[in-house]
């Protein structure tokens, strides 16, 4: 018995987001055996945000190393390069630049570190833990503030020629169409898709339709949320938001898959708390304008793992595979 | 010596397209030793043409079998499903159905065979011999009669889930766009970047412009080829004819790249002899769509192999990877 425990194993994942930076510790079987987090922001120079984490961490690990192996390091993070170690000009970050984040991880930690996008993660995640089990080619689909994406082709993630693959909520579906807030492109999916697209388009409806219950909350309440809150009490207005969302988001879904011809899209984040409301706008307009050959073969379906745990478990993914 | 030529493989590489099948006895090298083609139509059961095939190229591979190992087949076809085997609903051949067309060769021939669509075959062409030697990442996109495309993903070409990955000249760039001839879709990449949706484009543009040369041919003669001839007399709605169609791939590449972030894009087909007339305009649209951190990175190349060797040297290549 002592023998078997001395060959058991974990890893930390870290999932580091605009506001908060979630980690876990997780054993090879994906049982995430304890997590926390700290604040992303107040830390202009990352050092420091890396000293505050292994203060945080590293009594866990210790503790935990009595009876299993600390074996290595996986974080997902805005602009992640698996190939560098790096995060490159991370717009919603603090840190500025190209920061060597795994090279800074594994000289604190003294361990190995990969680091991948957030999105990325996640999809590892699916893939390992969740909905995706068992799949070689999908695309997950993260629907939050912004939209990112992960794709899986022949068993193995994306990464493309410079580890920036896989940016499917800066396609454009709209020619000319909506402006968006930060990288200025016209008709992108994020524009659209996102929670703050979604928000957009509720309140561009409500001024329309003075009748909307949308027009009961105030200016700054208008969020998927209050939303999806509307659909439930009936609201017409309400439920074109989400119509209108989703013939966005399905016109998108069709284009990937005539890419790539996944198995499955995994939809993931915040948004698909609306369920039906997105879900069924969605599926009618992928279908619609996909050719015959890919109709009616692709699963459209909501991630399977709970949203702080999947960025968190596909991060310690990397240091098993 | 007498070793060593003992060691010398062959394989035969074939390209079915609606009209004419190419194909050759290809070397490990690369070197096409002979080439042929025969008729595609006229032959409404598939093992006619399979025997005739036969008979064709038979005598040529028993004479080289002297010196050399015949050792596969590879086979370029429409609708070709790498996985099954199957060339499968293609709308421009006669065979309708699914049609086991590898089993069927392998029995006639007595040697392994391999298929895939014609586009792949293509993209392997390049990978192995042409202009994508040593890339990981890139895409091929065929504009001829049609447009076509080959992914390649860290190496490999992307099949998908099924084996059709790879539409993207079905991908739409335009919602509610140009109805396509065939599928009945609106808007949709090859509707304006195949010779036909260049047809198109100049047939409505020379309507809107009486002084335009493009009004000095007959309807029937109003294609690719004259468009470009009355480009480099100087003719503005020639030229406003192709960057049109280049603003609409452009659009579409840069979707594209934000998929798989390729390092190079390869254009091939009868369209790219516009040269710059094409390419220029692809180029601005395409970089004006992009991500930054995706701008000035990736290479837009024509292909460099002679287009009725490529789908014949991918097609064997098949054999040799």
């Amino acid at each position: 018995m002592t023998l078997v425990q001395e060959h058991k194993q974990f890893a930390l994942g870290i999932d580091i987001g605009g506001t908060n930076t979630k980690y876990g510790l997780v054993n090879q079987r994906g049982e995430v055996l304890l997590k926390g987090k700290i604040k992303t922001k107040g830390y202009p120079d990352v050092k420091d945000f890396i000293e505050v984490l292994y203060q945080t961490i590293s009594p866990e690990v210790e503790k935990m190393s009595k009876e299993s192996n600390f074996v290595g390091i996986g974080v997902g993070a805005p602009n992640g390069n698996y190939y560098n170690g790096t995060i490159e000009d991370a717009t919603n970050l603090e840190w500025k630049g190209v920061i060597p984040f795994t090279d800074y991880m594994s000289e604190k930690f003294g361990v190995p570190c990969r680091i991948t996008n957030d999105a990325n993660a996640a999809a590892l995640g699916e893939m390992m833990y969740g909905a995706a089990r068992g799949m070689k080619d999908f695309i997950m689909i993260t629907l939050g503030t912004g939209v990112g994406s992960g794709i899986v082709c022949n068993g193995s993630l994306v990464y493309g020629s410079d580890g920036f693959a896989g940016e499917l909520g800066h396609t454009i579906v709209k020619p000319n169409g909506r402006k968006h807030w930060n990288t200025g492109s016209e008709g992108s999916l994020e524009a659209y898709a996102s929670a703050t697209g979604i928000t957009i388009t509720a309140k561009k409806l409500r001024a329309e339709f003075p009748d909307s219950m949308l027009n009961d909350y105030p200016e700054d309440e208008i969020n998927a949320k209050t939303v999806h809150d509307c659909c439930l009490k009936g609201d017409p207005i309400a439920i074109e938001v989400f119509r209108y969302t989703g013939q966005k988001l399905g016109e998108a879904l069709a284009n990937f898959v005539m890419f790539s011809s996944p198995e499955a899209i995994l939809l993931f984040g915040g948004v698909i708390k609306a369920g039906d409301f997105i879900m069924e706008p969605t599926k009618l307009h992928m279908e619609r304008n996909l050719l015959p050959i890919f109709r009616g073969k692709v699963k459209l379906i909501f991630s399977e793992l709970d949203e702080a745990d999947a960025a968190i478990l596909g991060a310690s993914a990397m240091v098993w595979v």
